[in-house]
């Protein structure tokens, strides 16, 4: 794994993702087999000096390292149990979305087949993939990490071993991805806004991208917050959401714009306010969201 | 208004913003006065050299340009109402929260009293007022915006007319807003994941910042199918997002973190797969937005 060559890795998985971790292993030079259910994905890979593998134990034994990619862990495991015993010894990476508890299972699940293992999620889009900036985390055995820091470094610049325990990138995974639905949501219902009154969607996107920025530099002191419990010196207080609440409500049912995914989000803002936290900053939301709910 | 002598400007409502704002001014060398109901918080402004008015008519007669910054249009017409004819002849720019309906109140009430008028938004924190990048747009009469745009220019390098509509700014001012209370209640959401493991919410910080610019990263694509109300060539499918809706569910539920305000965001992706849109990008999500959603 050290010295000058570039490793040999198996990509396992060829959607949109697997393809490109395909493409910038082969882009760096490491001698790369591939694997997919179904074979027809793999096509333009090979054209690129891709070496495709119709059988999983034969692309599992070509490398040390294999790179798994698929959508769920049990479609991981699913499709390298053919593989037997030719994981023994090799260093197996998942790269799909799922709980903290299914990777813990899937970290199991490849020690009962001596295999290394590191669960990982690439944050970002497959274009992404290679690029200086892109980032990557890892969980697991570090030594195992160290290993394959180099060859792993090749899909993202910005990669990072989070901690020994196997859970932690899908604790992160899952505690990060959580923004992306509600936000993107959001921006849709910015577009029907816009787009009834005739206007192009696209003239929002310059004003949120900036709004996303503003977001991001709240982060920092709202999570301080958080880490001390101590609410009490807020930039944006609770109250102040609690004000707009009603009107804005009142508007966006003006405006035809189906606003009942709002309904729960105000109920936790007005929780906070009967809890107390009408003067604290936005962040003791948290005290809130860590007591049961109502009933889903 | 031309000329190399910076014009004089009042700055009415002294809150965090106000402050911000009435400092920028001083701060390029604008006379600037002055006034807040409480009038405490003009003494740190008066010690860099602004001028404290006590009575509204005389701040409003002190400069051809006023800028209101209190919390609401109906808070902006209660203070302003006692300065009577003094606002003829001179410029009003409301820099507060409120729908575009109130936008176009505050509009006839300015041209009721013989005021130019614009109304604006400050995309940003205090902090960021007076910096080369800060966003800030306005609409209304073009003219008038041509005569102050250098004085405005003081309050962020990124300043935009919108179009002359008055009611413009506070539009896009909701449909760019409905990001910020999902997004952060998605953060802390992920604070309450990572502190009940024992970690610190500062950890996450790094990660969301990168994740928040991958949103923004997407954004240009989404907008233009929506644009284009062509969504047959996703990057992420909502069939991606209602296959994890259900696998994500159990986690959270078993995390002891309150999601009942994922149900409706699920709900929305479960409409859009029953309208025939699972194959379709995440952006029809706005075709299911359009329609009336179920009574809140």
């Amino acid at each position: 794994m050290t010295g000058h060559t570039p490793a040999p890795v198996t990509v396992v998985g060829l959607g949109a993702m697997g393809r490109a971790l395909a493409e910038a292993f082969i882009g760096a030079g490491h001698p790369t087999t591939v694997w997919n259910r179904t074979a027809g994905k793999a096509e333009p890979l090979v054209a690129r000096g891709a070496v495709h593998s119709l059988d999983i134990a034969d692309a599992v034994a070509a490398s040390p390292l294999i790179v798994a990619c698929l959508t769920t862990y049990d479609a991981t495991s699913e499709a390298l149990e053919p593989a037997g015993g030719a994981l023994a010894g090799r260093t197996l990476i998942t790269l799909n979305s799922g709980s903290p508890g299914q990777a813990r299972q899937m970290a199991d699940w490849a020690a009962g087949r001596g295999a290394r293992f590191l669960d990982g999620a690439v944050k970002n889009v497959p274009e992404a993939v290679g690029k200086p900036d892109t980032l990557l985390y890892y969980s697991g055995d570090r030594a195992t990490f160290d290993d394959h820091e180099k060859t792993l470094r090749v899909l993202g610049g910005d990669t990072v071993h989070l901690g020994t325990e196997p859970d932690l990138a899908a604790l992160y995974e899952t505690a990060v991805g959580g923004m992306l639905l509600p936000a993107l949501v959001g921006f849709f219902q910015g577009t029907a806004l816009v787009t009834a009154r005739g206007l192009e969607a696209a003239s929002l996107v310059r004003y949120s991208v900036k709004w996303l920025e503003m977001i991001a530099s709240l982060l920092p002191a709202l999570a301080a917050e958080v880490d001390a419990g101590d609410y009490a010196n807020p930039s944006s207080s609770i109250g102040l959401f609690h004000e707009f609440i009603g009107q804005e409500r009142e508007f966006w049912a003006a405006s035809g714009v189906d606003v009942s995914w709002h309904a729960p989000l105000n109920e936790l803002v007005n929780r906070a306010v009967a809890e107390g936290h009408r003067d604290h900053s936005l962040s003791a939301l948290v005290e809130v969201l860590r007591k049961p709910g109502p009933a889903a």
